[in-house]
């Protein structure tokens, strides 16, 4: 499948217009013309090579919205036609105990990556969703429920899989008081399914011109992280804390907000967690952990519960041509909360 | 109350004899007579003020086995006679939600240490196990079951609930299977009280000569932490670590044997626990926490746990006069696995 993407060539580099060769469909693969996808701070870090592990030319993009072109002789869930999604992870060893679990992104194995792996069977780079098409393995390939707006569900895939993942495993529900810190892609999707989950929600931002949004997407309270008083005044008072802020912070300041046995979660990218101050973890036995995304099966359940609850990110959908702008506004956090880019602009340059 | 004790007056200095006045008691004071007191490492860390905080003259002694010689108007619960426990905490509010929890050790209004504390009425620097006497609030004041070895229990006190307390919160039974890393005070114990909860015990350990140690004590498995191939093997194998490590260390080669979601537990002190690579909590969800002796209720529950099944500490009793001898052996770590002091000797140098 010869597909045309955006693709960053070298290091720091301008995204611009690249024609490449996807993999040969396999007999257990679906080839998808990509529709949407969504714009993650994964894909402008590895754009720039901030982890120093990008193979350039990278084709960055792991919310994809598409649809089926072809499927394999093997395949037996997809038709041509059906909408689908992709996220993250296109491959696993699907054999260990961590896959075994449905937790394939945790795969022992290491899970195959959207964009920046490499295939399994023949080793080449994987290249992500800013692209014409893909070309999937049935079994990372999930169905998008009915009701679901196509055009803004792409986030989904990376930012609300990422939130939801973790409400999920800690079981948060009514009567649960879960504090949401940072409110970017991830944060402002967990609030709204937090919030549809039956907890009752905190946001702590920096900014003081989220506070208005925060209370608009459903949260009770509101906390400032720079005052101090309104910090004592909510230490204590949170069973959960998710931290979606995206570089290495002092986790103790949050810490301090959980009660007893209270669990604190960091929203896992690869970059690190920052610094924990021992007592902050010892006076009332706090636990830390982190997340990332989820597994496929989990990630279903996700855009089912959207689909049932009328829950979709805030989207601003964008052309392709305009990628090289949403990254240099997502750096200027200038961005409620993300990015989608139709793809049809994309396939208008080629025409 | 006259009491004589064996104190150390300045930083690194000699613990000597010494005599004091105890606190006048209260209606609601337990006046003890020492019998033996264990000897813990945060003695020798506050002898020599590792934690900048000692206020000298200090008493250390936290793990206290006495005989009560009387009691306030208040008393209800003790007679003179009765043979009784002081742990690390001797007061702490009683209002907070901590307290409330039975979680005496996590006050939110600071508990009162049983020795370099503040007596929460006087505001006087508290004194420990290492004299003659001690007064204590009945609420503080422990009774010793029947069948417990009174020369051996102390260790219990501290070292013991240590451990006691994450295995019970984290309701570690038939099946768990749990790691121990470090055979000293507080891990020979905890190996022991996890046998006897039903657990598969591995003991994760840096020291060839406690292989044996570790097998006697009940463990299935021992790992030396510095044979790569061994610690590869057992990867991914625990639901749980205790970690009982004394001095800052790189936690993310235990958590590589931890399974999904498994947690790894540090034993506190106010020592720093070390470092976290990001990807060792991420890759499975893992969860770090950190736990600190025990309430008041749990650790009865301990000594009754004990008495049952006939679990003591391995002792070495000393002479008060050894002290400086016993704080030396420690550093070199030559003991096993805790010094016990018989107070007979600090009365018998009184008279």
């Amino acid at each position: 499948m010869i597909a045309k993407g955006y693709a960053a060539s070298e290091v720091g580099g301008q995204m611009i217009a690249w024609t490449f060769d996807r993999r040969k469909p396999r007999p257990e693969d679906v080839e998808i013309d990509i529709l949407y996808c969504g714009v993650c701070h994964s894909d402008l870090h590895q754009a720039r090579n901030d982890w120093q592990n990008t193979v350039y030319p990278v084709v960055p993009g792991q919310e994809i919205i598409g649809r089926v072109l072809a499927v394999g002789s093997s395949v037996r869930k997809f038709r041509p036609g059906d909408i689908v999604a992709v996220g993250p992870i296109v491959d696993a060893c699907l054999e260990c105990a961590h896959c075994a679990a449905g937790e394939e992104q945790y795969c022992l194995n290491r899970p195959t990556l959207t964009y920046n792996g490499r295939d399994r069977v023949s080793g080449d780079v994987t290249y992500g969703g800013y692209s014409t098409g893909i070309v999937v393995s049935e079994e990372f390939v999930m169905r998008l429920p009915q009701g679901l707006a196509i055009n803004r569900a792409a986030p989904l895939l990376c930012a609300g899989i990422a939130g939801w993942s973790p409400l999920r495993r800690w079981e948060i529900g009514a009567g649960s008081r879960v504090g949401i810190v940072g409110l970017g892609g991830v944060g402002h999707i967990a609030v709204k399914l937090a919030v549809a989950l039956g907890a009752q929600v905190t946001v702590i931002t920096s900014s003081p011109t989220k506070i208005e949004d925060a209370l608009k997407l459903g949260a009770t309270n509101v906390v400032l992280s720079s005052d101090e008083r309104a910090m004592a005044e909510a230490s204590g008072h949170l069973d959960y804390i998710l931290d979606t802020i995206p570089v290495p912070h002092d986790l103790s300041v949050y810490l301090d907000l959980l009660s007893l046995e209270g669990s604190l979660v960091v929203v896992g990218s690869l970059a690190s967690h920052g610094s924990i101050r021992p007592e902050s973890l010892l006076r009332g036995r706090k636990r830390v952990s982190a997340s990332l995304v989820g597994g496929i099966a989990e990630t279903m359940e996700l855009l089912q519960f959207c689909a049932e609850r009328q829950i979709l990110p805030d989207t601003e959908t964008i052309a392709m041509q305009d990628i090289n702008m949403a990254f240099a506004r997502m750096e200027h956090r200038d961005i409620k909360y993300r990015f989608v880019i139709d793809m049809a602009t994309l396939k208008a340059e080629m025409a």
